[in-house]
């Protein structure tokens, strides 16, 4: 497998054949997973690797990572992301939060404003939401549609068809230039995501990041995982790998992404970049004239 | 004073009457201020407290602080944008490194591509380097004005003019509209600029890092040290205020930077938002949907 396209050897990845089912993954780890204090010690151990293998990337300035994070709501991505990616320089990394479009935006292609974002070489890029909103939420509320100004539409399964096919292209085009993609949907139960909505709202210093509207979305809690196990099936691949991740419990969940993304790091074989044979002699020469000041 | 402008009280601040004299300003803190151990030690609980602010920052998605750094080469931006801001959450934190413009962005004007790389309301934003590029490097070498396409040009000297105080309103502009802005110029020594540029030669793993035309610039040392001072003096207001930070001592540089950054920070009176009645009403009445379920 060439470095350009890595998958991780873990329980969490998305089979390339379709035969991913929600209904059989997990929410949950294994009880004898849920120690907090093992998950926090491993997790801070693996982000000082991550901060190693980071600075080789940057420094060799060819490659570049991209994160996405999808989930229902509550289910961890800030935190997550908060939490995992601390540790790291900012100046290679670049998060990018997917709101819901703006009319100029619209005015394009879904993909237009995705591709803008894609992460500089030598930077690790992470998506909180990203294009997969647009057959997700899109394909349990198909009125969202009328206002995309599409041109004649196919009927509507073949939009979702046309979209996975245009979504599997350009992360393959990526992949190939230079850009390894890595995936997670952080999976959480419907009765993990009541809890987590009733602290926000008990939480007085939670309580702006509680949207009334993330409520009446459980009303299609099932639509939803019909929704994500087909966009899952259909774009889990070689070059851009899904992982379920299970996310009732916060602290098991940000170890494993931590786990992958390491792992995904190593599995590019990054290093430092070798010095050209003219930059060596402009060195050696720029020493002497450095020496003799 | 509005708390859009924040400036903090510090012996390093650049007055804004044009009294500024860089033969005066320290490269080198005092000697009693070179205690590595408790500069460490300083920095590290000041990043603590800065993750705090940020976190407010974020959440109150109103305001934003933009940071600048400029320096002569191998002073230490680099390093001191991974030291002071690597504990904080990089969601809430965007880098810019502003590199030779490319032909598309000379058909601009020279703040166009500065103007998009503001940061998001929120965030922290790092410029490593800025549009003070086109009052240093280009001032010290005219000759890269031919390049700009600009039009019929006013006297060379009228052009510095003209730029600082485009650059003065522009930074004005952006106070006004919720960016508080701070500058640092590291302020290196020249014969500490030369100790690190031959560990860069002598190092391996910083080879990368390493650009013998650096070592051409140290020819114009002086003549950038006049760019730096006047564009310092035409440039330190309220709304956006140089500090001057020694930079021989690395340890005490990030330290000193962190310090400034967090006094920022508390000067802009962030704290988490205010829900609306109206939300207020809807949070309690999804609070009722969830409970009834």
């Amino acid at each position: 497998m060439s470095a350009r396209f890595v998958t991780v050897d873990s329980p969490y990845l998305v089979p390339f054949d379709g035969g991913f089912r929600i209904e059989k993954a997990d929410t949950a780890p294994a009880k004898k997973k849920r120690d907090d204090e093992a998950n926090d010690a491993a997790l801070a151990k693996t982000i000082l690797r991550m901060r190693k293998l980071q600075g080789r990337l940057l420094a060799s300035d060819r490659r570049s990572l991209l994160v996405v994070f999808q989930a229902m709501d509550a289910a961890g991505k800030d935190g997550t992301i908060k939490a995992v990616m601390s540790g790291i320089n900012p100046a290679g990394c670049e998060v990018h939060n997917f709101k819901r479009p703006s009319d100029a935006e619209l005015d394009h292609d879904f993909l237009w404003r995705i591709h803008q974002r894609a992460p500089e070489r030598g930077r690790i890029g992470i998506f909180n939401r990203s294009h997969y909103e647009e057959v997700i939420v899109v394909r349990v509320h198909p009125t969202i549609l009328e206002g995309q100004r599409l041109p004649a539409m196919p009927s509507e399964k073949k939009v979702w068809q046309e979209r996975f096919e245009s979504i599997r292209d350009f992360e393959r085009h990526l992949a190939r230039n230079g850009t390894t993609i890595v995936k997670f949907f952080l999976h959480v139960s419907k009765s993990e995501q009541k809890k987590r909505l009733l602290e926000r709202i008990a939480d007085p210093e939670a309580n702006w990041k509680f949207e009334a509207a993330d409520v009446n979305e459980r009303d299609h809690f099932g639509d939803y995982m019909d929704a994500y196990q087909d966009a899952l099936n259909e774009t889990s691949r070689a070059w851009a790998p899904w992982y379920t991740i299970p996310a009732d419990d916060k602290r098991f969940m940000r170890r494993t992404v931590a786990d992958i993304l390491v792992q995904t790091l190593e599995g590019m074989d990054l290093d430092y970049p070798e010095i050209s044979a003219p930059s060596r002699a402009a060195m050696l020469e720029a020493k002497k004239k450095l020496e003799s000041e």
